[in-house]
């Protein structure tokens, strides 16, 4: 899951306004703009009366990447629940392309969306390690990913999932048996041509490339875990995403009903903005672009302080006046990604927005914020041994897969 | 291995003689020229000091594929030979697709030279099934294409291999692990304008075929089998296969080195012709094309009366004074391939070919050898039990390995 180049899915609308969304890369000349982007991919928007519903099902209050719509598109996910209120389970996917030691907090995000799933819905999941696709990607061999990605099975597993409803895989280590079955199947449902339309891949692209889809598709059907799965063929799977994975899912959901296989759903979250605004991208060659789960309370200070892109106006008379832009202020983004207090927000919206609240005060909070996360984060991975890896990564069944 | 379809390779030399050769295609329109192909493919003819050589290195009487030039290509086999003599080991590795129930003579050639090969040198051998391959090339359902390489795998052993030293794969069993790390090695080092060169794929291919190569090129590294070659990373490996294969191992040959692997040597054969002749193609649409290991003498019978093709003359004045046409003769062809007296092959030619014997001796010759042979063989695979194919196809190190 996850990287760059490429050049495909490129639309323009106008002069101003080019996005370049796909696994690998995500780009933009102004803001990214999600509606475009949910016409072009054709998954469907998720509106309030899902976040209700959820909350009913659930009988617990949503997460608040539900209630602040950081996830906002989905694809059949309306199936998912109208198939667990007939009390059919699901199982998720979700997954991570390991190309660097330390994550940073947009790499959380999904994972710490899966997890709330998986506690309110009770459900298996399956996470995998795309090593293979970074040792292609990347110029890593194949042992430094596979080390990656035991790495960051660390950071996954500090999210706090349940080993005995959790299966993390690599796929140097579990591709075969069932699961190559199923890339097979898929891969001769493919044309070479139709990758090129989804992936934008060119003639100079390497095989390994072409072979990888089939890769992160078929974790999406329950006969690739026969350990986990046996005779649950018609089990649902919910993938827990950024959007910029649709184009993987999106071929996969094509393939399904020719292999007699359930389409995946899909729930789909905005990106997690770079600190120096949101054109700008996350980069692991700039540190300075994001926050990290391995950064200090001094350097989180600092960044945000130095880096994170402010709405605010240029003066404090103007500020006062005009008030914070919040639809470009990144320390608001991300307290509102980050901030669980509804009514803290709020109001921050409310006082930083009309200038009444400087810029600083905004920074000082979100600082304390990304601090706290930060420090819980490092004291769960630090609590991570190498035997509960190999726990979460063990092929065996899941004692509490549906309890 | 082996297979239909496909446009690539063709080269026009003139209107009368255009041939295409390559792992899914054998056809040409006047006789199969393989002094072309040689010069095309880049390999080496072998001479006489080969079998000189392999003679005075094994201390045993060359084998007839040897003796009367049917494996009659090669790359790098002097290499072998030079480090066998200084003591230096090697691997045998070929391989079957496992498209159909029942095998053809022209099937069997391979595996019958690689027995003696086995036997001559001792050393280990792995045998690729490609049910993947031939999953995604025919209409074959995985099920199917597993049944048919357990069929296949017990023809296989009927020709007499040493379990002590034979490793047999199918690749829906065996990809996995290190298998899969090197496939993925090989495929980020090949192009998609590689492989449409080498292999003639379009954008209409799906991507099974495309991410197919790397499967079969990567059994020609030791580290592909752990529980084999662990720690042997230097050992060479000798592949004896039908000159349409070649191109799997130009592709392996170019990119073992980016791997720091040793290339694979190669030792090649010609074409097991049709009954119709060498311009025709064994079909396994046309069963009277070629003589099944499950024929029976009635069968065999009519079809050598019947469809082979024969260089005698139209009348028998004609044949007396002008004799027969060796060069497109099926049922010499035939006998130059398995009548093991070269005396008598000898004779044959001399009296047929000076039109002192008719076709129908020959022919009558031909029905005893193959009636012979393939009722051999039919005792050798009603004596296959399940368990050996177990014993052969299990992930096990191999007891005489080099003994």
């Amino acid at each position: 899951m996850e990287n760059n180049n490429n050049k495909e899915n490129e639309t323009k609308q106008d002069e101003e306004q080019t996005q370049v969304i796909n696994p690998w890369q995500v780009s933009s000349k102004g803001k990214i703009d999600y509606d475009k982007l949910i016409d072009q991919f054709g998954c469907q928007r998720l509106d309030q009366s899902f976040v209700d519903r959820v909350h009913r099902l659930t009988n617990r209050s949503p997460h608040i990447f539900l209630r602040r719509n950081v996830f906002f598109a989905h694809r059949d996910f309306n199936e998912i629940l109208d198939g667990y209120e007939r009390g059919e389970k699901f199982y998720l996917y979700t997954g991570r392309g390991p190309s660097s030691e330390a994550l940073h907090l947009g790499h959380l995000v999904p994972f710490m969306f899966t997890k709330y799933l998986q506690d309110a819905f009770k459900v298996p999941l399956v996470i995998q390690l795309t090593d293979d696709e970074k040792c292609m990607w990347k110029s890593l061999t194949v042992e430094e990913s596979k080390r990656l990605a035991r790495e960051n099975a660390k950071d996954i597993i500090a999210c706090g999932f349940d080993v005995s409803r959790t299966f993390i895989f690599s796929d140097f280590d579990y591709v075969g048996g069932a699961f190559y079955e199923n890339m097979v199947k898929v891969a001769k449902c493919v044309t070479y041509n139709k990758v090129v339309g989804i992936f934008g891949f060119t003639g100079e692209d390497h095989i390994g490339k072409i072979s990888f889809p089939p890769v992160q598709a078929v974790p999406s059907f329950p006969s690739s875990f026969p350990h986990l799965f046996s005779g649950k063929d018609k089990l649902r799977c919910l993938i827990p995403c950024a959007i910029d994975q649709d184009p993987y899912f999106r071929m996969t959901r094509d393939v399904a009903p020719r292999l007699g296989y359930n389409k995946p759903a899909l729930i789909e979250s905005l990106f997690f903005p770079a600190l120096q605004g949101e054109t700008g991208k996350m980069s692991a060659s700039d540190a300075n672009s994001a926050i990290y789960v391995t950064d200090t309370q001094k350097a989180i200070k600092e960044k945000v302080n130095k880096y994170a892109f402010s709405g605010g106006q240029d003066s404090i008379e103007n500020h006062r006046k005009y008030g914070a832009n919040l639809e470009v202020d990144i320390p608001f983004k991300y307290l509102s990604f980050f901030l669980e207090d509804d009514e803290e927000l709020e109001h921050i919206r409310k006082e930083y927005g009309s200038g009444r609240m400087l810029t600083g005060e905004v920074k000082k909070r979100l600082i304390d914020v990304l601090t706290e996360m930060v420090e819980r984060h490092r004291a769960a991975r630090a609590a991570v041994t190498d035997e509960m890896v190999d726990a979460f990564m063990a092929v065996r069944p899941l004692p509490n897969m549906f309890a």
